[in-house]
């Protein structure tokens, strides 16, 4: 693998953004191996991804964030830089519910994911096994209404211990606390069982059949205080007769689950997600 | 085209339904050519589709009906009977958004629609030129809040007088009165620009933009008295990005619009929907 | 789980079919679940899945194959009668790939298959813990051109002892002689990582790649003597651009087996494949 | 509408090339509304689409070739300048198939395409009225194996009279000539009814329907002097079961050919297509 640093900047649009960011990378040896760029000409906004390797690069890594930071602060830009070689730290949410769990264990053990599983926490000691099978540290969590934010602080503590990055709730049955959630801001991602904003809540299943739809859809997003509300990142269907039961319509809901919460925790770790008015863009 | 009956059938499910429909049609020697069953074992309503040549059949077509009921009485039956060679007779209505008329019109000129289309009635002159040219009668009907009631006595009227069996609504930006929808109980088809339940009402792709959905979808639907929440034919969807603005959805819809809204036309012509429930059954 | 009798047939099309099976069924007492049929029109070939409830059908389980074997006869019926509660061994083979070997243990693990997964067999020894941890026995069978028909001789042998039903090709990087193959007459699935008939053989993604196609696909088939000519069970497809190199295309496609074999076993399972012709009939 | 000019540019990659271009556009003015970038490690070639704003530029339109000649010699660029008040002229080639005629039609009208569609040309001249309705001039050119050649030549002199850019194949029956081709090199756009490379030549459908197969496609490509071999634009696909016949495949199939032509052609004519070594970078 070599080693390569990634910007992601967002700003107000104007004349010669482009120039100075890739001008910054010339000037000192960079060779430029992705560049994706997007105008919101709406609100008049310019987004960026950009990657070089720094094979050859004149400004040592360290250097790097200070160097840059006179051309962001000219275009008054919001920006990230992250290096290819920190990996970042993972912790999953799990409950009783399975499916996502198994996949993303066999995702991180088969280095599809550009992360580093560190430790699953569940309300339920139902899992434990497997994820010590998979040599993953388990921590058992049990809350009740009156000792979530007890428990909570508990868990960001151990977060905290082992530097977790992203937090994954992969079917997690329970609602975190906004105190929780701003602890970390458009780092955790969460798997929802319907094509939102369709079915927000609980049961979308359920209400799906009910309703009659021919189509039914999973969506992972980013989780913010309003529930099924934060930044969409990637959503997927498929289709559903009258043929389909409930059972049937979570049975076919479970594939694409996995599929969609797995593929918005890739586009997460390989830093190709910008977030902005409470939407995502991606630099796929 | 040889000559075919079929039976649209749905109750309460028991024993021997099957056996009692195929012997009926068996012992007056008919050859079954399509036959599609369904068990909804939650409400145990049985729904039946099936379709027979009439070639060689012992019971005239004019007393097939007579002949069938004393079966569908002894099962409590709804049921339909319909011919092939019993063509529909079909109204457009249409706004000023031409392009679901547009390709409307072809199918039906291709031979793509098992129906008859007789008129197009519009709230404005925009269309007149080119349903004209496709040799289809026009007629226009403004319509103000004050006019509405009156005028749509008018158009049921003219839709009486030309024997309308199913009326289409193609991107008709006028909502119906309940009275108007009463007349029509399962016969008119609307196609709304969204993946309902997700943006029912006004401006769905505008809403769509602003809660930064992946995904984009059409709904074909029956018309009922509330607005947007008849049983659902079909749907589909397609992907959207960042990149695309409002516009640019639009464009995206509006192929989605055609496929879907014909395909609702297609089936219902070709008698493939049962509805029950405020859901549909449709047997492809 | 209730106690269900299902036939599978196909026989000649003449009236007065359906209605002699169906009827043979309520004059029993049974009542039937499932129903569906189907008429290939162009070589006149009728075919039915018919499944009913064995709760209070009055001719013993043990003996209703004498007693349809009349019907069978009178139609020149090929025909299988099924019962659920008799569920079938199977049997993986699996060389180094592991991503659909995972996806079916946690599958068979979870009960979304209707199939009692008895033992995986491998020509490497790679996988051997993971099938272990599962609580799956483990065989392996190294093979050499030299060796293979002796060792093949051993896997039938093996197979045999344990009434193996289906055998499932997980990404197995052997060629089956024929005389393997004859032993398992639509009992083998194998999944192949294209779109069939585009790129049979080897290297498909590297073919796709170099082609510069726009989606790629995967198909599930029974395997039969010509290498990758058998009856498509299941296909699907993913969209690639310019930008998925051929690591990428095998990465996206791996989703892609894993579901598309994943069905086509399940959908085995439950009795809802026909063979002829060396086509599929699948009654979902 | 706002002035802007594009570039599409192809080169080998090397330090440097990104910001060079971009200096050139701020340097002189420019602002950068859509830039995209890709790089083909294996070949290692650089790929851009760039497009920027005329308004205040300060290199008149007339000059900028010129001006950024100097940049394309020095990287060895392969380059094309376009802008977009220059609307191409389109020609279509159809036959008796009316499908794609219709839609394009329809698309061009509505403006859903940036080019000039100047005349239609077919070998029959059953479509002939359909064309004129939309006041467009239609030409009839039958030709036999004889008389090929010679009515070729008369056909690239009227497309020649006519400044035709872009020569679209809407189901056109005839096989062109390497040298009518060679006058046209990714100019002419033809959709082959299959999912490339899967059934290339006459009659895909039905090879399609003996297959088995469970997905049907259509793909968009340029036409070489190799039949169906060009370099692929777009493919999308339908699944199909037993029950569609041939001529349900082909039913399903014209929707799909209408809507990956369309695409094929909207790409074209919005520059966001590059050829290298017969495949598309499709900058979208």
């Amino acid at each position: 693998m070599k080693e390569t640093a990634t910007l992601l900047i967002s700003c107000p649009d104007r004349k010669g953004i482009l120039s100075e960011i890739t001008g910054f990378i010339a000037r000192n040896d960079g060779n430029i191996i992705h560049a994706d760029q997007h105008i919101d000409f709406q609100k008049e906004i310019f987004f960026m991804r950009i990657e070089w390797s720094l094979d050859g690069f004149k400004i040592p890594k360290e250097k790097i964030a200070t160097a840059f930071s006179f051309i962001a602060d000219k275009f008054s830009m919001k920006w990230e830089l992250k290096f290819n070689t920190d990996i970042p730290s993972v912790a999953i949410f799990v409950s009783k519910y399975d499916h996502c769990l198994y996949d993303l264990l066999y995702r991180f053990k088969a280095n599809e994911m550009k992360g580093n599983l560190k430790l699953v926490i569940s309300n339920h000691k139902d899992l434990e096994n497997v994820v010590k099978m998979y040599g993953i540290d388990f921590y058992h969590f049990p809350k009740t209404k009156e000792t979530k934010e007890k428990v909570e602080e508990e868990e960001l503590k151990l977060l905290k211990e082992n530097d977790i990055d992203l937090i994954v709730l992969a079917r997690y049955m329970q609602i975190l606390t906004p105190k929780f959630v701003k602890a970390y801001p458009n780092r955790i991602i969460n798997i929802h069982h319907s094509f939102l904003p369709a079915f927000v809540g609980a049961r979308p299943y359920h209400r799906a059949y009910e309703r009659g739809v021919k189509i039914i859809g999973a969506t992972s997003h980013y989780v913010t205080e309003d529930l099924d509300q934060g930044p969409i990142i990637e959503q997927d269907v498929v289709r559903v007769t009258h043929r389909d039961t409930i059972e049937g319509m979570i049975k076919k809901g479970r594939d694409l689950e996995k599929v969609v919460l797995a593929k918005a925790v890739r586009l997460h770790l390989e830093n190709k997600i910008l977030v902005y008015d409470n939407k995502t863009v991606i630099f796929e």
